[in-house]
């Protein structure tokens, strides 16, 4: 059997990343997703390894430490961040999983895991991204440069990823997420398998 | 402007690449295929550069030496071959080459230019393979059991190629094809100029 890929997705605030992500989920069914590790207690019917990992803060410092966490964040004093093992491990059992990252979270994964795919996503234009964060209505003009002045900082990064991809429409965007998955399964090392069998025949 | 790729398709006699890259010419119209050079002479209104790149045959032995021509063949003594440059000249002018070349050559070419996109098409079993060697009608026995040791040699190769596919049926080969050439154009150096594009903005 073969290994699942492991995709992560980056792109500067207001791209379109989730929209596409999204979308991406419904064509590829199958998809694994990554179950974040939290320090914040379950609530009502919540389970362990089904909406969240579980564990103190205590622990969840130790895996910090550990390298275990490729990114994590702080929110009302509690921990959230995406675990490496869980994603190893459906790899390994040959689900392809896609993951929503930041541009820091993708370069980290990639470290870790050289195997990852990364892709940035792009806007199509500065102006485009622009009136896309202004669109949203619920941030101020001076948010709205701040957000600008640090994607150009993360497009800057883009060199750093495997594909670069540009958000013109999510159909598009979508289609060329997935035409990076196929190829990038037929890559020789995720299809040894395949010729070995052959030769073994 | 975007550089275009050099994609070159080998693998063993039988495995259908020819039906392959013939049904990949129909869907991906504007696909740059390569000119052959040959010693022989031209015939009736067959022009240089049109049929094929007509040289004397010591002009092609001096190609051969200057390491211009990919592979070479003699067929009633006349060379020809695969030439490099014209294969540069198309991708740096953005079209998209795609080539039928042989394992060895294939192997050549990514020796000459490493950004060559390299695949190696596969039988889905050997013994399939043998049923289409046979089902051409006009091999011996003895040809055939040939023609299966040198596949087993070629399919051993395949671990040089950035990509295996398997070519269960044509269409399902064409997909994938396709997928790895969308992938490629998408791949971070070769959409360099979107980047800094954004960046200049």
């Amino acid at each position: 059997m073969s290994t699942g890929l492991i995709v992560s997705i980056s792109g500067p605030s207001g791209v379109g990343k989730g929209t596409v992500i999204d979308r991406l989920r419904e064509v590829l069914p199958g998809c694994g997703h990554s179950i974040s590790v939290t320090s914040r207690a379950p609530r009502g019917q919540e389970q362990d390894g089904v909406e969240y990992f579980f564990r103190t803060k205590e622990e969840f410092e130790k895996l910090i430490a550990e390298g275990e966490i490729i990114e994590y964040d702080q929110y009302v004093g509690n921990y959230y961040g995406t675990p490496l093992t869980p994603l190893l491990k459906m790899s390994k059992s040959g689900t392809n999983v896609l993951l929503d990252l930041t541009v820091a979270g993708s370069l980290a994964l990639k470290e870790k895991f050289d195997d990852t795919v990364t892709i940035f996503l792009l806007p199509p234009s500065m102006d485009e991204l622009r009136s896309r964060l202004s669109g949203r209505g619920t941030e101020t003009e001076e948010l709205v440069d701040k957000r600008m002045a640090q994607a150009k900082g993360e497009i800057a990064q883009a060199e750093k990823f495997d594909y670069v991809v540009t958000n013109r429409t999510v159909e598009q965007a979508v289609e060329e997420i997935a035409a990076i998955m196929k190829a990038e399964n037929r890559r020789f090392r995720r299809s040894r398998d395949a010729v070995e069998t052959l030769l073994a025949q």
